[in-house]
């Protein structure tokens, strides 16, 4: 998906978030923000907003020398989610439908984006918790639920810090033996790393691996070699969050794309209003595998 | 008020709504994009947030080469709001407290905000009206109503199209012989300028003047100095909206300033929450003429 130019004023919004949290010299704000704008103009708006996003934020690391602004909100939220965790992890267990219901509360834990809700508060974790347990969700369910006993090598593409307690529950509901997890190789907004996947006791349960880059998506030009051949292996992928549909969504690959459409850009192009919980199965995948559902619908 | 850094990636959201408004070709609203970074770049932030936004749109409608981008829509917001008139009126006549009902519409009106909320519906002014005569309005009603018979010379700086439908309703509980009504004197978003005072009848009840600018609030300096010499001579100010609190908050002068806080930096200032009903009192206005009630309260 290519840069709306809707997105550039966010991108402003976020230079100055990740500033903030950067730093308390507000001079140093201004000059982040100043600089940013110049930084704005140079960028070709044809590439895909985390690419657009990757060069921003990097360049807002460099001017202000931290070298991850989002480290103690990352913290913050997997240990807050930890909390929930039992309390989540029942609802699961004893659910009719464990999947499904895992797979709506790894929409749940989409809203923790500090790209886009940079004042996120527990009380939006647990209202969404509440949202997605009710809301429809009229996507592929049954198509996943086929596709994973079949698959044999599942990935699973992880989004952010705090959201990777969510896709715990929906990993235990995996066959976790072929499973292998994807975090990011260094700090971008509050992606989920290695760190965060430690901190929420996945390293114990799955294999995860880095895909070698700090890009918010997959660029997959962009991640390391290895990446790119256990991501070409895989017949089956889970990508969360709206910066791996960004990145993906025009990709010849059978891919289950799960998210919370959070901005009006990314909305349009699924053909959801915002807000809206999301499993939507790649345009590409191919027919065979869908078991005569339609394709795409959410 | 001093522009904030969050003021600017709102600055550029309004420059490409503005965009859109004069042209559908894609191209021009990047190139204007482009240009309105670089010109921001220019300003110096320490500017109250219309000043900074009156030179931004100044400088799209010459890029774009279109007067006024947001005619259709004032003239729409205008008709619209005057086919609630007869409803919104018998509120007014039918309520215990006609003059509070009055400022209750007033600031309901004042969502009408097209730099802020550019993709506003018919039904979101149904909802603000709903909610403006429920909400708490705790500021200095009763001051506001002495004042009124009191005062000799009752200035009224209204601020967006369709708005002033509103304002019409309480302009209709003054003595109209005393007022003078305040528009801009050129197009900047949607503020109401002589074009919309004449199609909702204003023109018809009270004196309707302009500012000399167009600025979207009340820079006194730039005005004209046929309004400076008014606005010395009124003895009450009321004042509409988050531009005329921006430019007007730090005078010496008694003025209610009516408004609802759409943004988070004007709800910050003004110590109130977001989407929050505001009817507040100047803080340099005469402690003698505050009938004992707390200054500013709201």
């Amino acid at each position: 998906m290519k840069t709306f130019l809707d997105c550039i004023p966010c991108f402003v919004r976020q230079a100055l978030d990740a500033a903030r949290l950067a730093t308390d010299d507000q001079a140093i704000h201004e000059q982040i923000l100043r600089e940013v704008l110049r930084k704005i103009l140079e960028l070709d708006f044809s590439q895909s907003p985390p690419q657009m996003g990757r060069y921003i934020h990097t360049f807002v690391r460099e001017l202000a020398d931290v070298k991850d602004p989002y480290r103690r909100i990352k913290d913050k939220f997997n240990r807050l989610v930890m909390d929930l965790y039992p309390e989540l992890k029942s609802k699961v267990d004893c659910s009719s439908d464990p999947l499904a219901t895992a797979v709506r509360l790894a929409i749940a834990g989409n809203i923790i984006d500090f790209g886009i809700r940079p004042d996120l508060e527990e009380s939006a974790i647990k209202d969404a918790v509440s949202h997605a347990m009710l809301a429809p969700l009229d996507g592929p369910m049954s198509q996943l639920a086929k596709r994973i006993p079949e698959a044999d090598e599942i990935l699973y593409l992880a989004d952010n810090a705090g959201e990777i307690v969510f896709d715990r529950l929906l990993i235990e509901r995996l066959p976790m033996e072929k499973v292998t997890v994807v975090v990011k190789a260094g700090p971008i907004i509050n992606d989920a790393t290695l760190t965060d996947a430690v901190e929420v006791g996945l390293t114990k349960l799955v294999k995860v691996i880095d895909n070698g880059t700090d890009a918010p998506g997959t660029i997959l030009d962009d991640c390391s070699e290895a990446f790119q051949q256990r991501f070409d292996e895989a017949d089956l992928v889970i990508a969360k969050g709206q910066g791996n549909y960004e990145t993906l969504n025009d990709l010849e690959k059978d891919i289950f794309f799960i998210l919370k459409a959070k901005c009006p850009v990314v909305a349009r192009d699924l053909g959801v209003q915002v807000n809206e919980s999301v499993l939507q199965r790649s345009q590409s995948a191919p027919a065979a595998t869908k078991g005569g559902e339609h394709n795409a619908t959410r």
